[in-house]
């Protein structure tokens, strides 16, 4: 049974880092010279801490979560597509025909959809789909608050509870995924509320729109945040998720406090993910701990914010799909640092001479 | 049957670029934002033109060849390791104990080695090694040619050989990758030499070696440079390569042009595979078409010289160990990239509306 939501977030615990000096002296008894597996020792260490030291290191099976919801701000002309691309999307992901499917398929990773908040009724049903509609598409975020605050948090509990159905069936990694026409801009919006950025630095084209139209774009979210400003001055973690986000955005930002809390590796795809789980380590830095960021996504702002943030991504690919491309890409770094800890030899039991100070 | 080396070089074609916009035309019209998988649809539209624009694509099946050789420049002092570790090394890949054979299999490639040129005798037999020693060691840099021409070209020849073995079992993709203990020296001295870099703008610690060993370093490529000016300023590319290479470059540079020749993708490692991958490209600038470049290591210079080079690689993720390691991981790109462009569905046949400009 899931407790409420400030006590998972209070049960949430940070990594043991007592037992760093274990896995760094076994990473560097290994046939390498020190440090030379760069990234991948971190990440070895990195997962050891979240497994509390027990090997070996798993970072399979791994599940990832493609989460969609609609914008009510699409109706500004914010995305190239029409807003019931998100829905057709869906329907290719439960078809096995997105970007998503393919790279999951050649990581070997299992993909959950889960509608959160797209427009229109009900789907057909399908053995990879959850059904957990919140809402038909969220209200436009340039008008007043996107969600109520009752909606956002059922979309944070929502998952969490994915997390713990992946925790249940024996995952050690989920990773999150997205799909929702507009959804750059909830993103930016809450990029500029979280860290005080101007939307004018961060705000790009998304799926592909003009200058013209990033122009546009710009002042949407401004609009946004000066019609929301009782939530964003309040400071309220939720209050701005509510009124700045959107149902899948706020169901990754439950997903990630899910991962921690189930003490999961918890790959986090691009810009969207990026900023649900602005929110999730706003509401509790313990996330951080298990977090790892895919890569750096070509949407303008994506670098810029995880430099504030002091992150540096494992790829810089490019890329700017979204639906858990990026994590599902990511996860084969996860699984290759898991086996260099794991299946690598030690000096000592290969026969293999030390480095002498030269 | 092999031709001599000049007849190879001249019988490698550029890849045919007029198979680009049809190619194009497809990865547009899979069903995701124009471009928005970024370098995955670079390395798509590479394969297809590298393979005549045949479908499926494939990037599998791979091989990596992890070459060894030993370098008399070790005597300067100029590594953390001593000289037996090259061969203690290759026992350990024998016995799957290295970073490169738990990357191998992890993201399941063949891994062969082969002693190009370490000391010692002979190796008990292995299905994995290949034994063919053109020298027990190269001569010291610093005092003069590492290698004599004649031997130079016989690596290369040797390397070709390797690509032939790979393209005659059906790969599709041949890795590079190396053990050899003090060759990040001659790799720096070969950046000088074919660039115009000076020594101390990329001489960095290898395996890791103080700073006041690296102005030792710095000063012994420098020296070897002066010593063997003959070769440096004739320009040659294999004088060159013979006088500052080592046998494990020099045939990792005959497997670039080998890959090339029969037309594999070529996964390019890092920093010492980059060096010989500059002489094949000296003798050769079509090997660039067939070319992928691993990863930016964390070796001092390597950046800068890809920068000189032009080219971006696909991971920077610190590593520095070799063997073909990147290699390894870049493997898991390509075949993703591969599988991108075979299995996505298309905008008509997955019912997905299309971009309309905003």
């Amino acid at each position: 049974m899931l407790h409420p939501l400030h006590d998972i977030i209070k049960s949430i615990q940070p990594v043991d880092i007592s037992l760093e000096p274990a896995a760094q002296a076994h990473l560097d008894d290994l046939t390498k010279p020190l440090g030379s597996l760069g990234r991948l020792e971190e990440l070895a260490m990195r997962l050891y801490c979240i497994q509390g030291g027990n090997r070996p290191l798993a970072a399979d099976p791994a599940r990832i979560y493609t989460v969609a919801g609609d914008h009510g701000v699409s109706l500004e002309g914010v995305s190239p597509f029409p807003q019931e691309v998100t829905r057709q999307m869906v329907m290719n992901f439960l078809n096995n025909g997105a970007g998503i499917n393919v790279l999951c398929n050649t990581v070997g990773c299992e993909q959950f959809v889960v509608d959160a908040g797209s427009c229109g009724g009900a789907y057909p049903e399908h053995p990879r789909l959850i059904q957990r509609k919140i809402g038909a598409g969220t209200a436009n975020l340039a008008k007043g608050p996107a969600m109520s605050r009752e909606h956002c948090e059922q979309a944070v509990m929502l998952g969490i509870d994915l997390a713990r159905m992946a925790h249940e069936s024996g995952c050690r990694t989920v990773g999150t995924g997205e799909m929702g026409i507009s959804n750059t801009t909830p993103s930016t919006a809450l990029y500029c509320a979280y860290l005080g950025i101007d939307p004018a630095d961060i705000t790009g084209p998304g799926a592909g729109i003009t200058p013209e139209g990033v122009v546009r774009k710009t002042d949407i979210i401004r609009t946004g945040l000066a019609v929301n400003s009782k939530a964003v001055d309040s400071g309220d973690t939720l209050d701005i998720l509510a009124a700045l986000g959107g149902y899948e955005i706020a169901t990754l930002t439950g997903l990630i406090l899910g991962g921690a809390y189930y003490r999961m590796a918890v790959l986090v795809d691009g810009f969207i993910s990026t900023a649900a789980w602005v929110a999730a380590w706003k509401l509790c830095p313990a996330v951080a701990d298990y977090s790892f960021f895919s890569h750096a996504s070509a949407e303008t702002g994506h670098k810029a914010a995880l430099k504030m943030l002091g992150i540096k991504p494992l790829h810089d690919l490019g890329l700017r799909l979204g639906e858990g491309t990026g994590a599902a890409l990511t996860l084969f770094l996860l699984r290759s640092a898991a086996a260099i800890f794991n299946d690598m030899a030690t000096f000592s039991t290969a026969g293999v001479a030390g480095s002498e100070i030269v």
